[in-house]
């Protein structure tokens, strides 16, 4: 066993021990663990997301002092749970107030938490809030394909494709090996295993063919007495690629990627029950609706200018400064940060994204289409349908009408709040006809218009990465900035939890270096 | 829309309005909606496990008189949960009580419900039973292959070998369609829009080889700053295959099977949550500790004798009986039944089948791991891991140490207690090290030597289903079969509720008619 074996093994190294073996590059996130300090000194923080208050959160255990300047009214910034009562006015002045059920909601930032997101899950413990399954995989739900073919303008089940998909790829993999094809590329012992693996992986029959499997589904599912079981015909491989099955749009992103295999998690009630337990623990040290306009170098130390929640400015002086504004926002604020930060702000980009939620009067996907959680999709603008892993088998329910990105993000986050809804119906109406008796109300986000976000995340590119990315993880004399984009997990609350992690530690050790 | 698709759309067809349009045979099993008893008609059911409960509660509602009798204490015959508490004395004698904690639990016969199992998802809706989602695929969990091979003797995450797989079996297609092998099978245009697929599929590189991929897993997992992120190398395909690990032990039953694709669900609290809640209804009515000694004919009409809780043998008459003792438990009772019947309870085979719960100090698999629920599987004897869907980040914990069948499961049955502990123990603790200083305690089950189920459930070969099932599904004078083996769903709840709800409809319409 190596140290590192040992360390991953056991899973008892904190962040010093892992420091002194000097395993930190390698080393996975590992709740902080550092000596309290000594030095008296004043902490600025911009921002009450979750960079922000983990920060803050762990420099007070360390004694620092404080304060945390959030212009929302609320905790959270990106990790935002919609329920009835919740209100918002976008960018442009569009303005709604969410119509849902008590009990009912969604989240209108960050849904699912990874298995190995090491530093979400750590904060859920130390706060005790209970988690269950997000359900990220549904073979029960459906692929919907406009377009032409006899599979497109319908709602298929995933589980339909999968399995024929399965059944013919590895049946022609079977026989290109027994044609020797690809006696060149792998030993003959090996290619008969393979081959044998084959079989079992596509549910082939004795000839090796493909034809259709318990897997794909049934006509008549076996039951009582003399209700054998029969199976359903498979869809023809040309059906399936004529009617743009293959298209990305339908890819195994949520079984296959790293950051979303099984299993995935979500706080019972909401993803805000995070924030909101870093909140709690910051009584008192948070300024809500505290707007900051100037972010000012007074060498050394910072001054930073805000207006608060009366309409009036105000300055705040401090020895260091963490910012976690998201850079589009940054952008727009007078500062003395370095030239290469503001260029990184200007340019780096930032993901369209948008969500709908739309509350019905019956759980019709469970109780018509056996639809427990998980995602459908499509290539409509809609993109896909998640439905809720809470309340299985409830009264009403809320489910994700659309999650989407790109253009088609900032397609419908340009229409009204009306035809946003409609648009979402008729498409998902074309998935579930329900949804046209069933529908009771909407709130929809389009996250590129939502103030103090102006985006999903930092979307960098390559050359992105490389020219702008460095200015933002290096200290600019007092002020260092935190938040997922200074992070390579964009995208992620846990890019946000590193990212804070890693500046208090570069805070700490120059105050006690010092 | 045809008919039947009408049905299926709006889920509202009653099996009646199903029976009228003729649909029975491929009709999926719907609640039973039928007309009230008028004659004064007694039924005696043999059982109180789910077949025998969800008759009688029908035939209440129906107004029919009736008594189950019950050899067992508790309601649900193989629907059990094992909690502190419980206790078992097995077939030869070995007695245990169970020591988990307060709240810990896991279910020794059924587990998991199939989204795709209506009957046992509607009892559960109609008895407000909160299901939350039985996690039954883990990227995060492990491959045991003990053998020979580099990647055996130790545990490997699922999620390598999976992305690893497939990555080489779609480079190869990918290799054998570029060398025109698949040419005479499938159209250009068609091979072209595969090719395309195979690429995104198996997360090829540029040139259409598998290099690794971030779906396999991080060297260096991207977190914040500078800390960017570095792929593992994959695996060598021949030590994939050397390592044993194309054995169907690892085959992905829990993706691919009908049954059990995602999503699968259970009951909060214990799947006894469903039994339970059909007891309270039928308070009363079930004769506990009552043990069925014969079953005759008194033509019309039958006589049941059994033992009560006090030792004393009783007689009871009815006009008509409901059987749902499962076969061998049926074979060693003295009956008028017909010689087909026996016949059949003397050859159906039962599956050998055992689980252990073991209870741990903390949750290292959730802590150390990052594995929340889903299955580790290995080739040793314990078959496979099931870690708890309930509890996450709780402090202590119980998982299944081991579910296996056939062999295995009778090796492993003909142990003593503290003999089974220490297989599950010593090889379950080649995937988890942690199980050494982390045990607490542990109950295990034998069904085969399990007091009046004798057998996890009916294995029909295709054989013994053509020579022995039809007997068990026709009524024998007055006597009617029910269980799970009276179906095509064999193993599952829904094959006993399933066949309950024919029989209570095949007797209502035999008194109605006369
Ligand atoms: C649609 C969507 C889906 C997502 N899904 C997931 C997911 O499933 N799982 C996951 O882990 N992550 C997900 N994320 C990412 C996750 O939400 C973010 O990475 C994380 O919340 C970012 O935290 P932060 O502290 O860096 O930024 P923020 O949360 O944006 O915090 C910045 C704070 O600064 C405040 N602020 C801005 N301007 C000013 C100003 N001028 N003065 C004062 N305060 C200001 C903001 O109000 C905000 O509170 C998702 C994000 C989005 C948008
Ligand atoms: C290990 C295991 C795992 C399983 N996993 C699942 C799963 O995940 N999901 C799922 O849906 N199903 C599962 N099943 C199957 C499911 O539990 C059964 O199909 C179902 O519970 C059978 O119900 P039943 O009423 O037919 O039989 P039983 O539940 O066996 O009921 C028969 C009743 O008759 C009583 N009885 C027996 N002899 C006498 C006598 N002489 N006198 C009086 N009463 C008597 C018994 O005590 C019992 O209560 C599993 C079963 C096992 C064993």
């Amino acid at each position: 066993m190596t140290r590192r074996d040992f360390i991953e093994k056991t899973g008892s190294a904190s962040y010093l021990t892992m420091l002194g073996f000097g395993l930190i590059p390698e080393a996975k996130a590992e709740p902080l663990n550092l000596q309290r300090n000594k030095a008296n000194k004043k902490i600025i923080i911009l921002g009450a997301g979750l960079a922000g208050m983990s920060s803050a959160y762990e420099l007070i255990k360390l004694g620092y002092e404080l304060t945390i300047l959030e212009a929302r009214s609320r905790p959270g910034g990106r990790v935002w749970t919609v329920r009835g009562g919740t209100t918002e006015t976008e960018i442009g002045g569009i303005t709604q107030t969410c119509k849902f059920d008590k009990g009912l909601y969604y989240n209108g930032g960050a849904a699912r938490i990874p298995h190995n997101h090491k530093l979400s899950l750590h904060y859920c413990r130390e706060f005790n809030i209970p988690l269950e399954i997000f359900m990220n995989v549904n073979e029960g739900a459906y692929y919907y394909s406009e377009g032409t073919g006899k599979l497109s303008n319908k709602p298929v089940k995933i589980r339909e494709i999968h399995a024929d998909v399965r059944g013919y790829t590895n049946e022609l993999l079977t026989k290109a090996i027994d044609k020797k094809a690809l006696d060149e590329e792998v030993t003959k012992e090996d290619l008969e295993k393979l081959s044998a693996y084959l079989k079992e992986e596509g549910d082939l029959d004795i000839m090796k063919k493909y034809k259709g499997s318990e897997r794909h589904g049934y006509k008549r599912q076996g039951g009582y007495g003399e209700q054998s079981p029969e199976l359903a015909s498979p869809h023809l491989l040309h059906d399936i690629v004529e009617s743009g099955l293959f298209h990305p749009a339908f890819s195994n992103v949520g079984e296959y990627t790293f950051n979303q295999q099984p299993v995935m998690l979500q706080p019972v009630g909401g993803m805000d029950a995070l924030p909101y337990a870093f909140a709690q623990r910051l009584e008192g040290k948070i300024q809500f609706q505290a707007e900051v306009q100037e972010i000012r170098k007074t060498s050394p130390g910072v001054k930073i200018v805000y207006k608060d929640k009366t309409g009036t400015v105000k300055e705040i002086l401090g020895d260091y400064c963490i910012c976690t504004i998201p850079l589009p926002v940054l952008k727009g604020i007078t500062s003395d940060l370095s030239s290469d930060i503001r260029r990184a702000a200007d340019f780096v980009p930032y993901m369209n994204t948008g969500k709908i939620g739309l509350q019905f009067k019956r759980r019709f996907w469970e109780e018509d289409d056996n639809i427990f959680g998980g995602i459908s999709k499509t290539n409509m603008d809609i993109t896909q349908i998640f439905y809720p892993s809470y309340n299985f088998m409830g009264k009403k329910g809320v489910l994700k009408g659309y999650y989407n990105f790109h253009d088609r993000a900032l397609r419908l986050g340009n229409l009204s709040l009306a035809e946003r809804e409609k648009v979402a119906l008729e498409q998902g109406g074309k998935i579930h006809p329900q949804y046209k008796t069933e529908f009771e109300s909407s709130f929809s986000l389009a996250w590129q218009k939502i103030n103090y976000s102006k985006g999903g995340w930092a979307e960098y590119s390559e050359s992105a990465r490389k020219r702008f990315y460095p200015a933002l993880i290096k200290p600019d004399d007092e002020i260092y900035l935190a938040g997922e984009h200074t992070s390579h997990l964009t995208a992620w609350m846990a890019g946000a939890l590193e990212s804070a992690n890693s500046v208090v530690t570069q805070i700490h050790k120059r105050v006690n270096a010092a």
